[in-house]
């Protein structure tokens, strides 16, 4: 493993870190100003560091306490100044319901590497629908 | 634009010329052996030659005729022997039930260089997922 892909995975850790901790102040500086997110929610896309801040807090309200995120089948690639990452996650807690949830997405990360510091430029999160019933396909996680 | 922009930008265009023409024996080539795909449908993720190209050729059977792929809101990244892009893709054309059909769904699509030649090594295509009904969240596209 190649110095820059041991920084990228280190972004990657801060990434899940924060976002388990619901730590708003920690997760944005992740993120370049220029970000495009391409959330499991609409709208197609949220753009800039206002509407995905809002995004994520949205997301966070939706959960009692912290916020469990378990990385799967995770890839990394780097060249230069850019990476990209994919891998599973499985998203689960205590929701606001009182209802435990366990969901498991696809996430993809695009990340710059900006005066030496390497941030997400980009990031997909979706599950896949069912084509019969237009609805979200969610298996049971293992 | 750099000049490997440009290739990158070309690689994007060969791909969507052949799914639109739903050529499969021009559209494999544009993937890497070790393609990880994630699809808008269900399983999580095709991996490998075999089940993408199995997954293309479901997808290209839905249609009647040709598919017509509009690319809308393009970035694309390139760094050393890696590369990203994210879109939008106004996905049109009859079904084979005879409706007509417009769906604008997400798309990241994460390059490698291989031996001088730009390769797909990861897609992820989605659409958001309507929180409340757990439905697919389809806007009329403009």
């Amino acid at each position: 493993m190649t110095g820059d892909e041991i920084e990228v995975r280190a972004l990657l850790e801060s990434r899940v870190d924060a976002a388990q901790a619901k730590d708003i102040e920690r997760l944005m500086p992740l993120f370049t100003p220029d970000v495009v997110y391409f959330d499991a929610v609409p709208p197609m896309r949220f753009a800039g560091h206002d509407e995905v801040r809002k995004n994520f807090l949205r997301w966070f309200e939706g959960y009692e306490g912290p916020i469990t995120l378990e990385t799967r089948e995770l890839t990394v690639e780097v060249g230069g100044d850019i990476a990209f990452a994919h891998m599973l996650h499985l998203d689960s807690g205590t929701r606001t319901n009182g209802a435990q949830s366990a969901i498991l997405v696809r996430s993809t990360v695009c990340c710059r590497r900006v005066s030496g510091t390497w941030l997400i430029t980009h990031e997909h999160i979706s599950l896949p629908i069912d084509p019969e019933t237009l609805r979200a396909w969610m298996p049971l996680p293992a």
